[in-house]
């Protein structure tokens, strides 16, 4: 399963060379990730509220053309691998008119809050690691 | 007593408009804030790990001159008032030559994490009550 | 004419203190201002193509609630008063349960890119300034 | 040749989760890569009075331990290698104490404003080139 949102860039998004400063990629990345989650039926803030927070280990993004104030980013997403302890989501970035904007992973554990420590989703968050293993399995 | 501390812009700091955006001034003015509170013998560190945060109920920024990347701002900050609830904060901010950039205000309260009910400083932290009452004193 | 805009909070947009980081309400008011400025019929975008950019000058905030990752700011925003060379917008903020969050007020002129010098909208932007005229007649 | 920056953390750069959010790795990435750059005796804001700029071509960031608030960032930098058109620099993180924080690279090619086409910098700009050459043989 995919999923795309449509983000129009924000003017405290450019920089002074007159695009979208590179780090915000960051930002779009998690809103879309996010929203397919909400999409998957699981909400990353229940997650929170239970006591547990998923913070990136990696992240690599290829940039591929600008984006401006004007223009609206089209974030596809999806999961990309899961293993129980870990996640990688992929994703594709492009504009309003098509335009390939970027390609990127991020890949996510789930800890603790407190000790940061990595915990397997089967055994803390079964409706999580269920919905994971079924948006990987070939047929979905 | 006041505090002036030095901060060179950052690129990420500006905007298309080519200049510092707006509201990255108020991030120079907490840098400033935080470390007059350290000069003043306070750590804020300290009042969080407490169970304590202050958040901002009232900014004021007056901006008179841009500055961008390879700039640096020189913010003057100082306790404009303080009435055992309420902190108000002054500052200045220069350029490295000496041009006014801008002047703000920022008002504070201290709060509970979780309920968000102000406090009263002389009850709960008497350390900064006794700290604000020396630097609001005439001959400070 | 006012216009509402409604922002869901970005989980970049919080800090450590669990809330919105007050600077970013800065971010809200101009998305919510260019919107406005859409929907009366001009594009702040035509003017930076024009050469000319709007710099804030003054920004006051009032925050009266804390909003987090979750929440949906709506941010009403109308010209509060306007002469030619400043306009002053007007903003009320509130949650997704109508609860305040905040008030604020920005003034803004025009300047030409380069020489940052203020310029008179009924002179150079007369589509402008016409527009300004009608939102702050009496009947509008 | 290699360069260490200290990098004390922002309030404003937590998030929720009490920790300096992922995204601003980058803006620490950039702010020591500037930095090699002057130890070099190259200035990037030369660059782009020049009429270029330095876009990010990829990011790739591994997170080890999260820092936050109170903590200082220590990152150093150096060029990975280097090949006329694309730049790589390397990146190594850690914590006031020693501990690894993270490590990354990031690519960049130099364009001119405008066209955003890739330039050779051995042509355009002779003593970046010669600098790059210097900081990449055997025995520097």
């Amino acid at each position: 399963m995919m999923h795309t949102i449509q983000i129009p860039v924000r003017y405290q998004e450019t920089d002074m060379m007159g695009i979208v400063y590179h780090a915000n990629y960051l930002v779009y990345l998690e809103i879309a990730r996010t929203e397919l989650l909400r999409q998957l039926g699981v909400e990353y803030k229940d997650m929170e509220e239970a006591g547990f927070v998923s913070p990136v280990t990696n992240v690599s993004v290829d940039y591929k053309k600008s984006v401006t104030f004007g223009d609206t980013v089209h974030v596809r997403v999806w999961v990309d691998s899961y293993s129980k302890i870990r996640t990688v989501y992929g994703y594709e970035l492009t504009d309003q008119s098509g335009n390939l904007v970027g390609k990127a992973k991020t890949t996510h554990v789930v800890v603790k809050q407190g000790d940061f420590k990595p915990i397997r989703l089967d055994r803390e968050f079964p409706e999580w690691h269920a919905m994971y293993m079924r948006v990987m399995s070939p047929v979905s």
